[in-house]
């Protein structure tokens, strides 16, 4: 059983897991060992603060989407525990309600570690193979960070349109609750509304047509 | 005060609009004259629906997004009130609820009507110029339908990946409960991660490669 983890770093993440496991009762500690050590650090720096850590007798993690477990080298006891969620500094703890977590571990005991953890987190584990972890990381960031850049995108012209883009969020969160049936022009096979949508676009915003015409092609059946 | 309204067409739109005046207690009819005459019929129709009514008192409206209101010739009496709304045949009126909707009229008088049709639907009315339609249009397009298939991207990686796709739900959601915040490898300028994303889809979903790499550099600063 875990009672005690020592979360290192506290960024968007590791703020909201080190409260967490808080207000789950485990003891938190910025260093030293426990009997999770979790890194929360940036990707790019996580071999360097594993490699830094001395041998132990407890679990080292990380909660990196698309880094391999080889990163936590040369620890073997190790696990990765990803929580599949945006984070915001402006909330706390509850951000991880209701969100999944990719577990990968290289025993049962491993895994069973990962998923006891992610309970206690509040998480919905799922297991996810080392070797899946990009392309796991990659759909992650599609859905997310791409939203952000659809919605910038579709704000741009309305602006543009003279039309408020804060009109675009009743549309966006129905078309998730809607199961992402797909409705409007392309769906309808209505090519001429199409193509009065890239002609506005070209006259208003030309940087905007690549991101049309490559989604209009991957959405088309 | 509007008091009867002939709604022609009860596709998704035109059912739910139909149900929602006949709740507000409004006189609904599927055909004749009334105060408000609305085609609720595909795009490419309206014209045709529109040159063959009679001669008439009333008002004249589309629900299309991006008909200019010239489709309604030879009516002069005439608006256009586009619900900016995904709708599923599945659900009722109550879909109206919350969402924005464009109207467009040539006269004060004109907007006057499209805007009382607007509350008696529920909906919050925004002013749209008639020449502004199509690229209105496509923004309700590029956050609406391609979300669509964003998550039919992300689930095809997560799929590959062995990673269940409702997972995405809970991040998709909350990406625009945090005001699309972007956060990921992109915000972090981890570009190593962006590699990795491209080396992974490569292998695994090579048809996706060309969406990836345009929304990337979309998002990038």
């Amino acid at each position: 059983m875990i009672e005690t983890v020592t979360v290192i770093g506290r960024g968007r993440v590791g703020a909201a897991v080190a409260g967490r496991l808080a207000e789950r009762g485990i003891d938190v500690r910025d260093q030293g060992d426990a009997d999770v050590v979790l890194l929360c650090v940036p990707d790019s720096a996580i071999a360097d603060v594993a490699g830094g850590l001395a041998p132990r007798q407890g679990w080292i993690g990380h909660v990196s989407g698309a880094t391999p477990l080889a990163a936590l080298d040369p620890h073997t006891r190790r696990f990765s525990l990803h929580p599949l969620q945006t984070f915001s500094r402006s909330r706390g703890p509850e951000q991880l309600d209701g969100a999944f977590a990719a577990v990968t571990g290289e025993s049962a005991e491993a895994l069973a570690i990962a998923r006891e953890l992610a309970e206690l987190l509040g998480l919905e584990p799922f297991e996810l193979a080392d070797d899946r972890r990009a392309l796991y990381h990659a759909g992650a960031a599609v859905a997310s960070n791409y939203l952000v850049t659809l919605y910038r995108i579709a704000s741009g012209l309305f602006e543009e349109a003279g039309a408020p883009p804060h009109a675009l969020v009743p549309l966006m969160r129905r078309t998730i609750e809607n199961g992402f049936e797909l409705t409007g022009p392309i769906a309808r096979g209505d090519w001429a509304t199409v193509d009065a949508h890239l002609q506005a676009i070209r006259a208003a915003r030309p940087e905007v047509e690549p991101v049309y015409r490559t989604l209009a092609e991957a959405t088309a059946p």
